[in-house]
């Protein structure tokens, strides 16, 4: 997606350890009006697959999976990633390990707001190692629902996430795909899509 | 708001301990249309404040708070609640003890995303205490930028927080306020607004 190529230039700031920073508009100040042109691009991508749920997880992917989620007139669920006094003991769970925070974490889904009958896109801002994607995936195995596929803003080529999900047979759409990024010059290659 | 209030009434569940559990449509499952509706109340209520910046707190406002940004077209902000190697070491911070995990944490904002120009609308999914709304508006203090607003879907007005905010002259706007519940009989009395 040009827009968003042109704006991970613009205003994305490459850091050692391939870090992308992008939270001028992403993931800490976050530009609605751009989650709104990413939500109809995944409309479009996503448009005949009977999609009635948007899955995310806490706390980056949320605005923007609220946002695709009037595109498709569905709910947003959001998997948490602590246990809270305000969540009911039965859950889904599984264990994702952060690629920025270097560390693992369980995320769970209450059974109530999963089931058989759903058909899930599965909604999020980066896409590294895979590991929060994998994460997701195992909640909607566990609940029964149908994974119909997975939106991603930014993928990073260079690692083995996306590889894995393709070689899975899941429809992943990643709206920019980094291929390379250069801390010392601030170059970022795109995958051409 | 009459209709945030009869999706209380139909779907909201009392439990023991003054917890109100909205997990289907508010802060774990999340409706977008009703999230619609009430960016376009907050709208109605602060539409001549010259708003241009929408300030939450991760998770479960951030939903709330991007539907609501597009009502304003503005950018939102949320407030992280951990140090994370993906923001600058340059923040605003304050500290925050959760009502419902019943622990004390930091949240922060990157000085790069509020500034004394800004005119911030802080949006929350709860008030209980107000010690989040507190933490969000010493961040807003510490960065010079202005504080117009508060909008909070559920107060719960037999907590201090609402009186407390609305004694130092802070045009607060809660779309429900709860004024009593029963976890015995289920009922949920509001606030004639």
């Amino acid at each position: 997606m040009k827009l968003l190529e042109e704006r991970i230039r613009k205003d994305g700031i490459v850091k050692p350890g391939n870090i992308l920073k992008v939270d001028s508009f992403l993931n800490h100040q976050m530009d609605v009006k751009l989650f709104r042109e990413m939500g109809k691009e995944w409309k479009r991508l996503f448009k005949d697959e009977g999609i009635n749920k948007i899955l995310t997880i806490e706390a980056s992917g949320i605005g923007i999976a609220c946002v695709v989620a009037e595109e498709f007139d569905v709910p947003v669920v959001f998997a948490k990633k602590t246990q809270s006094l305000n969540i009911d003991g039965d859950v889904y769970s599984s264990k994702v390990v952060s690629f920025t925070k270097k560390k693992e974490y369980d995320i769970m889904v209450s059974k109530k707001y999963l089931s058989p009958e759903d058909r899930v896109l599965i909604i999020d801002d980066f896409l590294a190692n895979g590991c929060a994607a994998d994460g997701l995936s195992e909640l909607i195995q566990e609940s029964g629902a149908t994974l119909v596929g997975i939106g991603i803003a930014i993928e990073k080529g260079f690692q083995t996430g996306g590889k894995n999900l393709r070689e899975k047979g899941i429809h992943l759409e990643s709206l920019a795909i980094v291929e390379s990024m250069d801390d010392t010059t601030g170059e970022i290659v795109f995958r051409e899509q």
